[in-house]
């Protein structure tokens, strides 16, 4: 098991750092986000310890869904989103791979997205299928 | 298996709309979005017609992270978002399951985030962890 001596996240799962814990198995914890965007904002995250999505084998993965699914439904939310951030850039702060669960309440609380879609460009995309099929 | 007549992702899946599919097994089926966010903007979905995350089996979960991160490594993307929304408010517009895996190359393109975090009130969180601890 992947793990980092400087990691907070790993710290929560060996249990060096207090949480508020809602689930743990072997592969996965989960835990309330204690600067929630709103009520119920939880994280679940593989124990192993990788910065990226694209850094953890497949089987301490399998878990991640229902348990998201299952603290979704534990928090009574009717809407949330599901988020996983991948480099600063695309607002990861903690480096080791997380998935928030996040109601949204109404407008005001929870996640803001906003969405600058691009014109279809059916060629573009056609030559893009391509590409990522032959490397897929 | 669960599908809807009337969704265009269930029509997507059996192949009377056409896409531009990447990958398809079993369970899970994922293709290009033709309105991406960024280059590389693909959806990965749950082959079971479900609108919200809770639900869908968890069999028929398992593979969607996996899937995500193969998808993302062949698209090259150092950074990007996995999101998943649920509820119209949440921003969901296709009522059947999907997951976004949205390159994020710069601050222009790709998925765009707020963040409204409230202060941490520590006595609110540990009554909302006893009351999530007792449903889950």
């Amino acid at each position: 098991m992947s793990s980092s001596a400087a990691c907070i996240f790993c710290k929560i799962i060996k249990g060096d750092i207090p949480s508020f814990k809602v689930f743990e198995s072997d592969k996965v914890f989960a835990f309330l986000d204690i600067q929630p965007l709103s009520r119920g904002h939880a994280l679940v995250i593989p124990k192993f310890h990788g910065a990226k999505l694209t850094d953890i084998p497949d089987e301490d993965l399998l878990e991640v869904l229902p348990v998201a699914k299952k603290i979704a439904k534990a928090s009574g939310a009717e809407d949330f989103n599901i988020l996983q951030n991948n480099g600063r850039i695309a607002h990861q702060v903690v480096d080791h791979v997380h998935f928030h669960m996040i109601p949204k309440p109404n407008e005001q609380e929870g996640l803001g997205i906003s969405w600058p879609a691009k014109e279809s460009d059916m060629d573009k995309l056609k030559a893009l299928h391509e590409e990522i099929k032959s490397k897929m």
